[in-house]
């Protein structure tokens, strides 16, 4: 069974502005061929839509839907993490499995068909995703010292549950204010070994500067790089207080960097300059953070707040033009994930990871400029189908694979005993 | 006939943080009742809603929904006006109404029940308000010198098509460096005679203040003050660069400053720090701007930004709480307007202008903050339903007065020819 998408415009993201009229073959789970003409034993019109890659999500923690606006009066992140912790440690596997639930939900309806999630319990994440269909980079999270890290890395129920055509298993490194020296380089071999990409969250605060400088006498990314962290594939996320040097660095040892506006600012940790990281040669990928510190999962948002800030604070509307922005939130995305020879674009050989927006609604109308449209006009209320794999997972705004009014229910269920506890 | 909203949950915007269960009564146009146990010829079960005042846009340029992402490379706001102009130079009435209708769509869509409109041929956008059922405050809006005021002013096409009860006529000045001194003298004078509201565009640009320093040897809105324009009920839209003796000025001459964050964003002209305005006395309101520099209607969106770069640029998450911004929106727009004594909060009396809102939404739970997940969660998905005057524009996010599709092509066809002409 092969599926035709008949008579869409197509937005590649394989190079500036590439636009055109054309059919796109799927076959198990590929874009078999993009062409005009094409016929197969399903044949859906969409002459009315748009297909972009489906939008990546390259930083989140999916199952702190549960903390959407919670506590969100703290007034730095350190603050709010003392609030949050506490809770974290209390969820079990069943809460998690519906909190991930909650967030996919959300993925899927804003157009995005993969995400890179940093947490506990991923196993139950995985289970999650399998179920929804959703594309998953699942990072076993270290926290604390270097015993604490042997321990968390062999006992891998997450290995179990991974289906290789959806899920991955990365591994994280929560940050070097709760992380030892001996985990980063723990964590490091363990990946070399295990064929691991890493992650964790890199200078996200002045503060987490500062007492870097202070502890170790250089900065956060010259820390990780002396510990051997970029010696294997990685990524990083927030950067907001990144300096030069350091962002040479990254782009010299293929690390790209993972803007988080939303949470960059709610959180008051500052905006990141992304458009200079761009000039020192620093890939940067697009993620919204989890739900608590954005507090949503939509990657249609992160677009817009990434540009409009990016304007305001340098003022200059050239630094970072609409088409960056949604190479952002795709193909640099799946660069940043070392997933680009996969995801990230439609092409022929990649797999069918797509998204149609219905841009004739009022909010978009006239499409003067496509990218600009679907970066600053864009609502999920235009997100018509995603997606995955060649699966749908959303079909003219509904949702094919998971009873939201159901994960909804089971969530506030869940969460009235978490946070009463 | 009357009709009961039946066990809402209510957010009065009366207090801070006030929020309950209840019914509202709606009775010729009007809230005639809230409380709980109500009944009415039509009852509407509305247990899984939530009621909030209709938001109010307090400043846009309606019919600009043709310019959507137009020409949005442009550098800085005076290259941009320069490709803008020429073409609503050719727009004629009927021009005018599709693209007034367009952007009511997109109004209602958004959870907005009132805006302030300043641009041309404002007795078409006043057919298509009363098409819509949306409350308008439309501007006469005036440029160049006193010769052309005077013409503008004689020929008010705009009187014979003022429904009271829905609209009202107000009077624009576009900004200091379009419009001579006479024409805000003019514009005053005329105001004051017949009893109107004008507005204008203030300080947007740094250039523009630092021209009239040059020019005129004073601040801009000193520059204003002396030419009498605040002697009349006036807000003023921008204000990005106000200093702070000319915010304690509008503040003491109980002029409203309206922020417009995406617009002063994408056109590189700044943030404006209204935390600090509103320390300062003023009342600061909210408005989209007109679509072609937001590139949306959305005060969904608008508040969200207002929010994030609030944060971001005083690095203080309590400079301006989420419910500040849902003030700004509701309330502070309904005062800048001169209008709070009839729109703007949920009180018995007031006109029955609702938005109700599905909180029960993936991308909105669990609510732990009703503010916060108005203020940061909300798409405009999530509204359900709008009424104006009692009568409903939106009902389980269906357009009922507008046929958007025949709009949407109404548009595209006009738009074909303005853009070649």
């Amino acid at each position: 069974m092969n599926t035709v998408l008949k008579n869409l415009t197509v937005i590649p993201m394989t190079e500036e502005k590439k636009i055109f009229r054309s059919d796109i073959l799927i076959e198990d789970g590929i874009i078999r061929k993009i062409a005009p003409g094409l016929h197969g034993d399903i044949e859906k019109d969409c002459s009315s839509l748009t297909a972009i890659p489906g939008l990546i999500n390259a930083h989140t923690h999916l199952s702190m839907t549960y903390m959407r606006n919670y506590k969100d009066t703290c007034s730095n992140l350190q603050e709010w993490l003392s609030q949050i912790f506490p809770i974290e440690d209390r969820m079990d596997d069943e809460d998690i499995y519906y909190g991930s639930l909650l967030g996919l939900c959300e993925l899927i309806r804003s157009g995005c068909t993969a995400f890179a999630d940093m947490y506990f319990h991923q196993w139950m994440t995985a289970r999650a995703c399998k179920e929804a269909g959703v594309r998953g980079f699942l990072s076993l999270t270290l926290f604390g010292d270097e015993d604490e890290t042997r321990r968390r890395l062999s006992n891998i129920r997450l290995d179990s549950e991974i289906d290789e055509n959806l899920l991955r298993r990365d591994v994280a490194v929560h940050a070097i204010y709760t992380c030892s020296a001996g985990t980063y380089r723990y964590a490091a071999a363990w990946a070399k070994e295990h064929n691991a990409v890493v992650n964790t969250h890199l200078s996200e605060t002045r503060k987490e500067m500062e007492d870097c400088l202070n502890d170790n006498e250089c900065l956060p990314a010259f820390y990780l790089d002396r510990l051997g962290f970029f010696d294997v594939p990685c990524y990083v996320a927030h950067g907001v207080w990144l300096q030069d040097e350091e962002v040479k660095l990254l782009a010299g040892k293929d690390v790209s960097i993972v803007h988080n506006p939303s949470s960059n600012c709610k959180l008051a940790s500052g905006i990141a300059p992304v458009s200079h990281f761009r000039s020192l040669g620093a890939n940067v990928a697009l993620g919204t953070d989890g739900a608590s510190s954005n507090n949503n999962l939509s990657m249609i948002k992160e677009m817009r707040l990434a540009a409009m800030i990016s304007t305001a604070s340098t003022l200059d509307v050239a630094a970072l033009p609409p088409y960056e922005v949604l190479k952002m939130a795709t193909v640099n995305s799946a660069k940043a994930l070392k997933a680009d020879k996969y995801i990230g674009t439609l092409e022929e050989g990649k797999k069918a990871d797509i998204t149609l927006v219905n841009v004739q609604s009022c909010n978009m109308c006239p499409v003067n400029d496509i990218f600009s449209a679907l970066v600053f006009s864009l609502d999920s209320a235009n997100i018509d189908s995603v997606y995955v794999n060649g699966k749908c997972l959303l079909e003219n705004g509904k949702l094919t694979t998971l009873d939201e009014e159901y994960i909804i229910s089971q969530v506030y269920r869940r969460w009235e005993k978490l946070r009463k506890e």
